[in-house]
């Protein structure tokens, strides 16, 4: 028998707590003996769950007992979640975690720990929820050379997206659906605007490139510009509207970043809708793998987190390499990244045609019947930093959409 | 340094080397020391390859090499591979494979002999090529019931069915196609016939059910009655035709089969297009994970088979369990699974609607507007069992296809 401790009896503690019983019989064969809920940590009571009998309020007792082996992390936000953590692999206890902040600040460290402690640090659910990505990524695609990882890294996001195209509705209304069906926060900045895939993607980026890249550095632009005339638009193009995260290794220079993208309909991230998640991943001997799944959810989520503890059982006395250093990957400037851009300017008077043709060379127009008095187009691939320049200069912008 | 051989210099041996070759860095880094190919083992001769150097024409020196501890087994077919893998293990050597015909007759008996001796028997790429599925099968989706797993596993099929429904061409001249792109052998029964597929349905439905499903016992139909009409009255119930492995868990029973599938258009696999493949996995508390990517092909088949190396330098000392018993799993009876079926009968009049609805009950009728002479519909769900019987007194049936 194993004994594990569980920070945090929220959703997916919950989760976790729920898959280890319901699943008992295969957890424990593929775990190769009993999987045991020892202790819960968390400050509430829930006087009426059969977990009271196992809850504690304090860190203590859980890192003085030397029956626990395995460090379930569960709480979310660097702190304590890192101090915890630290703490656990300090004592020889491994830590399995589904804390994307933890990981994205501090995984790195926390990998080192576990390697000189000869314990193992997982963290499977951190990206993509349920997705399978994050061993997949450490031990199977592991004879390539990965050239790019793009993903629909948000559940909330792609939902919002999905409805807004399917539905023709614009973004607010949509965000307050998705807020009442429980798909976003309350205060949905860190979907909207992208922080949350912005952690994913330098997570991924940092396991392709084994150096820690920080998510501070990532250009970020979130969803809350898209309109339902963006999707008009995109459908003239044969194409649907996604928030991507991108890492993208050029000669051996990392560029990433997080921003909405028109994306072709046959794009095999394209059908991907609702709260679903997907991570292609393009190597140069494979070529694109994909990896989907729910991106977010208490079962999927706790799913990959006691995936984690069943690896933990499998190699209790045996650090599983995962590349990540504590060197800084200095990320390519992203001034210099190239991309086809989709642009809306007021006006569709000649006037306008002659400025956007003297001011961006050639360019391709797009044209929808029912949009009127400005006008749209996309751009050859030019240089952010280019973009930047011609559009401060043309001015009138109504809105931008990155094309791939 | 860690020595391997390769057994066979073909399309996956070649590609192996020169995974290994190209990509030299990232694979060694992997694998924390160089891996060496040290011999190749081929029957024939390649002069004018560098290769000639580590070319050895009998196993003998191989096996009795003590510094070889990887066996690369690239050549397909049951024997002699089956042969120099138990030899191979039973020196003490890992043994990884890309071979399906093996992985499906001996997987069992040859993961048990790795047990007994601490070596590691791989088989990623004999599924699914160059797609990550039989690893994160085993490491990643491995806190779920496994409730159904439903995969395009052969790529030559799905490129046929792709090709047909693009461009409304038929059966054979699409096949002459493929066989002159290289995509489908001189003899394609294998493929065609669904044998292939069938193999892969049956390895993924023993490390589903941990026991071992012979192939012999599996349903299996190709894709050759397949025609351009079928893709027409496809279309009109919003749906595509594609070649699917299926292995359903109906209560602890499995049932499997292979057969050509009607599935609608917004389903996880409908979009998979041309040589590429896919699994989809549902489990009792992920829902769906889907795997995507490329199902054969020298490059991404070579670099699965890489990876597994890569694994086993990882545990050179340790046996990583893969749950895969010698026990029979009884599968559950053919007769008795439940379609529904799009049929195809001749005549149009007003007796042949009576006769099919006097046999049949409730159908849906699908009209296509050039398609004349023959009604179609598509039944509620049957067993397979009824279905044939009532099929059979129908009579004058053009076509049937199951649908989801």
């Amino acid at each position: 028998m194993i004994n594990i401790a569980v920070l945090g009896y929220g959703t997916v503690g919950s989760g976790v707590v729920k898959v280890i019983n319901d699943n008992h019989d295969i957890v424990n064969r593929h775990a190769g003996q009993e999987v045991n809920v020892k202790y819960v940590l968390d400050l509430r009571d829930f006087p009426d769950d059969p977990i009271r009998e196992k809850l504690v309020h304090d860190f203590r007792p859980i890192v003085e007992d030397e029956d626990v082996k395995v460090v379930v992390e569960v709480m979310g936000g660097v702190e304590p979640a890192y101090t915890f953590a630290k703490q656990a692999i300090n004592a020889g206890k491994h830590v399995c975690t589904s804390n994307k902040e933890l990981v994205a600040a501090k995984g790195a460290e926390l990998l080192r720990l576990a390697r000189a402690n000869k314990v193992n640090f997982f963290f499977e659910a951190s990206v993509g929820g349920g997705i399978p990505i994050i061993r997949p990524l450490m031990s199977s695609v592991t004879a390539d050379d990965i050239n790019e990882i793009t993903g629909i890294l948000n559940g909330t996001t792609n939902y919002i997206l999905s409805k807004m195209e399917n539905e023709g509705a614009d973004f607010e209304s949509v965000l307050k659906d998705a807020q009442e069906k429980g798909y976003a926060e309350r205060n949905p900045e860190a979907d909207v605007e992208g922080y949350d895939a912005c952690r994913k993607i330098a997570i991924l980026s940092s396991l392709a490139s084994g150096k820690q890249v920080d998510y501070e550095d990532i250009y970020t632009e979130g969803i809350t510009k898209i309109t339902e005339s963006d999707f008009k638009y995109a459908k003239e193009l044969k194409r649907t509207i996604k928030l991507l995260g991108v890492s993208k290794n050029v000669d051996g220079t990392i560029y990433a970043m997080v921003a909405p993208f028109m994306i072709k309909e046959d794009h095999p991230l394209a059908w991907v809708n609702g709260v679903f998640n997907a991570i292609l991943v393009n190597g140069n001997m494979l070529d694109d793998v994909l990896f989907y799944g729910q991106g977010a959810g208490k079962e999927a989520t706790a799913s990959a987190v006691v995936s984690d503890v069943i690896e933990c059982c499998k190699n209790l006395k045996h650090n599983v390499p995962i590349i990540w250093d504590y060197d800084k990957c200095q990320l390519g400037d992203f001034g210099t990244a190239k991309h086809k851009f989709f642009v809306r300017i007021k006006g569709d008077d000649l006037d306008v045609m002659d400025k956007i043709d003297s001011i961006f060379g050639k360019v391709f127009y797009v044209k929808c019947a029912d949009i009127k008095g400005e006008s749209a187009f996309v751009t050859e691939e030019i240089t952010e930093k280019d973009f930047v320049e011609k559009i401060n200069k043309i001015g009138d912008m109504l809105s931008y959409i990155r094309v791939k």
